[in-house]
C-alpha cells in the first residue's frame, strides 16, 4: 500500500475512551468522533453553537409527549436563556406543561400495566407515564375560565398563549414552558391547537358562551412568515417532527414567496424517531427539505435518530457547559408578543398581510 | 405428552399456501392465520367488516403523504361507497388531492436524487416522489381565489372543505377525496389546516383582503364531539397517526364528558409505522387508548405496523370483494355538511355548544 | 408555465384504483406506480422476474421467525419451483420448519399474554405466536438421534442439512423447507447453526457421544464462494437481514478475491424492517453494499421496508401469476448437495480451496 | 378531589433540570425520573450496578458495527475492569477491533457519499464510516497466517479467539477488545464466526492448507451452557441483538435442561433498535424471554430502545462514576480460557458433555 491515501480517508474515527468522572460536555465532545447517531448528537451540539454565534432567529419545534415525559424544564431553560427565539409546539406539550405548572404531576408507570384497571380508576397512560383524568378535567375548566375572561375577538394562537402564560405566572409563579415564554417574551405558535386539550378547554368556553374561543390560526401563518421576512436569517431545531416541523418550514417557504432575500433556514437540527422511507413529513430528511427550499442548499444540518428523552438531556447539558459566552453575545431578535400584533425588534409585524420587501 | 393440550394452544398457525391466480381476497384471507403483521392485516379486514355490519359511525383519519403517494383514489372510493362516514385529515393530503383533481400530477422519482439539482429546477421531493413547485403555487392561488369568493365570516374546516370540494367538482368534474366527499355528503375535518398549503392559500386570501380566511377550528372540536353524542356507537380507522388520530379520539373523550352513553370507540384499526415506546401519540397503542376511554375496554381492535402504501391497496381490495352486501345493508348516518351547521340524520348539530343528553 | 417539463417529471404516479375482485397480480401491478414501500413491492416482483429470465444463480437468505410465523410453505414453494437456487438461513427457521414437518404446530396467541402463566405451562412465545416447549424438546432429541446415526466426521452445514432433509422426508413425507430442498437438490447453508435449536440438538448428540456433532462452517464459507466462482452471475433475495444477508454478500466478495470475473450480485431484493442509520448490517442499504463490491454498480435492486409476513404472501402470489413461462425456460444451475463435496452442473466444487480462475 | 390518591400515582416524574457543568453521572441520575427511553437509560445503569453487587456471571453480547463505530475501547474497558465476565460477539466486531488494534483506522464519512466513487477507490462504507479494502485484505492475510501457525485440530471459537488475542497482544501491545479479553482472561464466544471476515481469514488458511481452519462451534454451545451450570446465577447485557442475544439465552435454556437449579438470567439489560412486533429475535421483548425461561420471572430487566453509539458512552461514563467500590468487591468468576478446555474457578468445564448436576 505505497499509494497515497484516498481523499475520503482523512479523518479517523476516535474510539470513545472511558475515564472517571467525565462531564456531560466531555462525553458529548468525545461522541463527535464516533459513528452513527452518537456522532450526530455531538454534531448537533456544535451546530447549535453555530446558530447561537450567528445572527439567525432560532425556531424550536416540539412534538411528542415531551412535557409529560419530563422534558418541560429543559424547554423552559432553553427559552429563558434564549437558546431559542420562537417556539412552535403541539397543544399537548403546552397542556401537560400547564398541568405541572398548576402544581399537578405526571407519575412513573409502566407500559405493561392493565389498562382496564387504569380506566376504572380514571388514570390516563402515556406509554410508561400516568396522570389523573380528574386533574385533567380541572385543567380544562381552568382554561375555559381563562378564555371567558378575554375580550371577545379572534386571537392568534401566539397572542392567546402569551396571555395564557401571563395568567399562569400570575396565578402560580411557577416555572414551565408557558411561563418562561411569557417572561422571556418568546412567542409560541400552536398551529394545531384544536387537536389538544387546550382546544378542548377553548371549546368548553364556547359551550358556555358562544362568542368565546375563536382562534385565528391563519393569522399565525402570516405572522410566522413575517418573522422570517423581517429577519431572513433563520435556524430550525425540531424535536419529534409533527405539525411544528412543517409549520417552521412553511414559514420559510411562504416568506420566500414574498421576499427573495429569504433562502431557507441556514441551520437545521432534528431529533426524530420516524424514518424517511414511509414518505411522512415527521421522518423526512433534511436533504429532502432542501429540494423545497425549506433549508438552504448550504445549510449546516444534522438529524439525530433517537428518542428526545434520551438525546435532549445530554445535548443541552453539554451545550450549557460551552455556549455561555456566545449566549451573552448573541445578536438575537427581541419580541413583544403581548398584543394583537406581534412586535419584533420594535416594529409591528402584520398579521393580515405578508410584509413584502 | 399424553397430557391435555393447554388452553393457550388451540388455534394453529396455518402456513400460507401459494397457488396460481390467487385473488386479493384469497391472499388476505390466508394471511389471517399467519403471524405478526400479516395476521394483523387479515384481522383488519375482518374488523372493518364488523364495523360495516354494526350501527357504528365510522371515522377515517389520514396522515402522511397518502395523496402524493398514490392512495387518493382509494380514499375517494372508501368515501363514495361509504366504507366510512367522516374523514379527519391533515391539510397536506387534501392539498395533494386537489393538485391531482385539478389535473396536475405527482411524479415517480427516487430518494437518491440530487436535491440541489431539484431545487434549481423548482421541483419538490417527497421521498421518492416529485412535483412541480410552480404548479403548487398555482394551486395556492386557486385556493386563495376560492376563499375570496366566500361570504366573509368564520368557517369550520368542515364547512370550508365542503365548499372547496363543491368548487373543485364544479370546475373539474374529476374524482378525488374532496370531490367524492362533496358528492357523498361525507364531512371532512382538518384540525391542523393552518399547517398545510391549504393554510397557505387561506393566508394568501387574507393578504389580499384582511377580512377573509377565518377558520373556526374550535367549532370543529364541538361539531366532531356532537357527531359522537348524537350517535354514540363509533369506530375509528387511522392511517398514519398524526393529528387525525388524536382528533378522532378527542371527539369521543369530549363527547363522553357531556353524555355518559358514550363509552369510547367500539372498533379500532390503525395502520402505523411509529412505535409506542417513544411516547408519541402517533405510535401509541390501542391498549393505551383504553386507559383514556378513547376506546371501549370491549372494543375490537388491531394495529397493523406497516407503510400505508403497502397495506391499504391489499386491505381495501380484499374488503371490496367481501363487504358488498353488508355495505348495501349498512345502518349508516346521513349528513348534510353544506351549511354553517352540520346536519346529521336530519337534525342540526350545534357548533357552539355540546349537545348534552 | 409555458416552459418545457423537467426531465425529472416524466413518469406520473398513478393513483391506485380499487375494483371488484382484483387478483394479487392486479394489486401488485397497480402498486408499481404508487410511491414509497408500495411501489417498492411492485418493483421487487419485476426484479425477481428479471432474475429468473437471466442466467443468474439466485440466493435466498431467510432470517426472522418466518417458519413459526406461517411463511415456511411459501419458502418451500420457492425452492420446489426453483424461484431460487440456494438457501442461506438462520437455524431457527429450519428448526421451526422441522417442528411442523414432524407434525407439530405453532399456535395463534397474542403479544399481551401473561408470560409467567405461559412459562408455568411450558409454552414459548414468539410475539403473537406460541409453541409447546415439551414438543421442542422432542425435536431436539430427534435431531440428536439423527446426528448419532451419521458417520463420525465434520460436515458442512450444507451436507448436514441435506441429510437432515432426507431423513425428515423419509420419516414423514411432509412438505416443508428442509424436505423441499432435499427433493429439489437445493443446497442450504446455515452459517450460524450453533446459534439455534439445531445447534442444541447437535450439542446433545455430542453429549451422548463425544465424537459426534462436528460442523465445518469454514467449509461452508469456501463452498459458497465456489458456487459464485463457478458461475459468476448471481442474484440475492434477502428476507429479514441477519447472518444470511451478510453470508450471501461475503460469498460474492470472497469469490471476487479469487476470480475477477466476479463483480458483485447483478440483482438484489431485500425485505427488511431494520434501518440503515444505526450502522448494522441487517438494515444496511443496497447502495452501501455497492461500495464493498457486494453488489455490482449496475445491479438492479430494491429494498422493501416492511414485515416479511406482510410482504411475502402478496409478492409471491403475484409472481406466481406471471413468472410461469420464465420459470420453465430458466437457465438455472443444477446441484447435487448429497455428498461431502457439493456438485454444481456436474462438476465437484472444492470445500477446502477456492476455485481460482 | 378529596378522594385518596390511587396506588398507581405514587412516584412523580421529575422534570430534568439543566445546570452548569453536570457530570455524566448527574445527567444519567436525573434521567431516572423522566419517561420513555431516557428513564430506561437511567434504569439500565442501576440494574448494571445490581448485577455487579450480586454474585451473577455477567454475559455481554455485542452485535452491530460497534467497533467500526468507535465503541471498541468502551468494550475493552468493560472487559478489563470486569464489568462483564464473558463476551459473545459477532465476528465483525472482533474483526474491526483487530483492524484498529493492528494500527489501522476507520474514517469519518457520510451516508450520502457516492458509492460508485468509493468502490472505484476500494473504500468500504458502513453508513457514515469508511475503511480501506486493501487494509482489510491485509487483515485477512494476517488472520490466515495466524491460523496456519496453530496445531491442526478443531478449536472452539472461544479457544481460537483467546489465541488470536494473545498473538495480537504480542505483535502490537495495543489495547482493544481481543487484547483486553486475552489479558483479563475473559472468554469470547463467536457462534457465527463463519459469517464474518474472521471466517474469511480462516477459509483462506484452509485454502493454503486443507487441514487448517476447523472451528468447533458445537463445542461452544456446550461450553457456554456449562458456564451457566457451574454457576447458575447469571446476568445478560445485550447491545444490538443478533446471534449474541440468542446465544446467551440459549446457554441458559440448555443449562436448565441439565440442571434445574438454573432458572433463567437474574438480570437483563438490552440496548436495541429493533422492535418486537415483527417477531424477530433481535427485537424480542424481555417479557417474551420469560415465557421461554431465558429470563427468570423475577428478573430485574430493562430495554433501552436506541442506538448503541448514543446510549453506551453515557451509560458507561455514568456507571464508571458510581460502580467503583462494587467492582472492587465483586464476587466474580475467574476463567482460564487459554486451553482446549475452559477452566472456571479452577475447575475444567467439559466441551463435549453437559455438566449434569
Amino acid at each position: 500500500m505505497g499509494r497515497r491515501k484516498s481523499r475520503f480517508l482523512r479523518k479517523p474515527v476516535e474510539p470513545f475512551a472511558v475515564a472517571p468522572n467525565l462531564s456531560a460536555d466531555d462525553v458529548v465532545s468525545r461522541m463527535e468522533r464516533v459513528s452513527f447517531q452518537g456522532r450526530n448528537l455531538g454534531t448537533a451540539r456544535r451546530i447549535w453553537e453555530k446558530m447561537i454565534a450567528s445572527d439567525a432567529t432560532i425556531f424550536l419545534g416540539t412534538a411528542g409527549a415531551l412535557s409529560a415525559g419530563g422534558m418541560r424544564l429543559i424547554l423552559a431553560h432553553l427559552i429563558e436563556r434564549r437558546y431559542v427565539d420562537c417556539l412552535v409546539s403541539t397543544g399537548a406539550n403546552l397542556y401537560h406543561d400547564l398541568h405541572e405548572t398548576r402544581g399537578r404531576r405526571h407519575f412513573i408507570g409502566s407500559p405493561t400495566l392493565d389498562d382496564a384497571a387504569l380506566a376504572a380508576e380514571r388514570i390516563d397512560r402515556v406509554y410508561d407515564t400516568l396522570a389523573s383524568e380528574d386533574e385533567f378535567c380541572k385543567n380544562d375548566e381552568w382554561i375555559a375560565s381563562f378564555v371567558l375572561k378575554l375580550e371577545r375577538r379572534p386571537y392568534t394562537s401566539r397572542e392567546l398563549l402569551y396571555k395564557l402564560g401571563e395568567q399562569l405566572w400570575n396565578d402560580t409563579g411557577n416555572n414551565g414552558i408557558l411561563t418562561a415564554a411569557y417572561r422571556a417574551n418568546v412567542p409560541i405558535f400552536c398551529p394545531a391547537i384544536a387537536d389538544s386539550s387546550i382546544g378542548m378547554g377553548l371549546s368548553q368556553a364556547r359551550h358556555r358562551d358562544q362568542t368565546a374561543g375563536f382562534v385565528d390560526v391563519i393569522g399565525d401563518v402570516i405572522e410566522s412568515a413575517n418573522v422570517v421576512i423581517r429577519r431572513p436569517s433563520t435556524a430550525t431545531i425540531v424535536l419529534g417532527g409533527g405539525t411544528p416541523k412543517n409549520f417552521i418550514n412553511q414559514a420559510s417557504v411562504q416568506a420566500e414567496f414574498f421576499d427573495d432575500r429569504v433562502g431557507g433556514h441556514k441551520f437545521a437540527i432534528q431529533v426524530v424517531t420516524d424514518v424517511p422511507h414511509y414518505g411522512g413529513a415527521s421522518g423526512s430528511s433534511l436533504e429532502e427539505a432542501q429540494s423545497w427550499g425549506k433549508l438552504s442548499i448550504e445549510s449546516e444540518k444534522v438529524t439525530v435518530h433517537g428518542d428526545v428523552t434520551l438525546v435532549l438531556p445530554m445535548l443541552v447539558s453539554a451545550l450549557e457547559s460551552t455556549a455561555g459566552d456566545a449566549l451573552e453575545k448573541r445578536k438575537r431578535p427581541e419580541f413583544d408578543p403581548s398584543g394583537r400584533v406581534l412586535v419584533m425588534n420594535g416594529q409591528a409585524l402584520a398579521d393580515n398581510r405578508f410584509q413584502e420587501s
